[in-house]
């Protein structure tokens, strides 16, 4: 799968994983909703039922930006439909109220009804991808999605 | 979530995600189908497709053997529904042909058909989790499923 294909589906997607890892190289890893502008994976940090996880997560990328962002699709039914992308890159904090941030939930807002109606309040974290990568255990025909 | 709750929602799962770090703190990321048995999971390395993604996985976890494995429920329609469960743990390659190693097969035979047709070829990895994390939107009411 080309570079190209891994990041058009995984910017249709509507849940990703990502992982976050600490300075000791122990793994952190949570669902997340998302929106792709590019090769930017922007997230929000929500409200506080995850505080304590999004705590970690915001520590974590101080400590090592390195992460990870998963897409997977899986059929119980037929295995052959299979896949999955994944970006690897770099993570950063957009701090709240600079145009970054406000251009990330706009994007967030306008693919998750959600987030429309109550605007996430924590942080934004944005992920430079370096690398977009996919595997699917067949290639569809041509003219499908 | 208690423990035994997020322990329980992992093991009826169908696919999970998993994450290993190199020996530079960089994370890896990949979906796995798996099987629980008490406190450890068991995942087998699949053939020739995703050889390199294996080769990374089983030499991450020599260089560090801290992963996490995540199970969500997302549903884009009700974000009250969400769930999601974790295992932090750390990893082994069990030999091939090792009693452990069958028992761990004949698990994953047991749960996907895939596998009973056509038994996984590689090495197998054993995650002992350290702890089961979850966490729920809402707490579903006594009796729901």
């Amino acid at each position: 799968m080309t570079g190209e294909e891994a990041r058009r589906r995984f910017a249709a997607a509507r849940v990703a994983r990502l992982t976050t890892v600490d300075g000791e190289g122990r793994p952190h890893l949570v669902p997340i909703v998302f929106a792709v502008d590019h090769h930017v994976v922007y997230s929000a940090v929500d409200h506080k039922p995850k505080r304590t996880t999004a705590l970690r997560r915001l520590a974590n990328v101080a400590a090592n930006p390195a992460v990870a962002v998963l897409v997977d699709h899986y059929d119980d039914a037929d295995w052959s439909r299979l896949w999955w992308v994944r970006a690897d890159g770099t993570a950063r904090v957009v701090p709240p109220g600079t145009d970054d941030a406000r251009r990330a939930v706009a994007l967030l807002q306008a693919r998750y009804p959600d987030y429309a109606d109550r605007p996430p309040g924590g942080p934004v974290l944005a992920i430079d991808v370096v690398r977009w990568v996919g595997w699917a255990a067949t290639t569809p025909p041509a003219g499908s999605s």
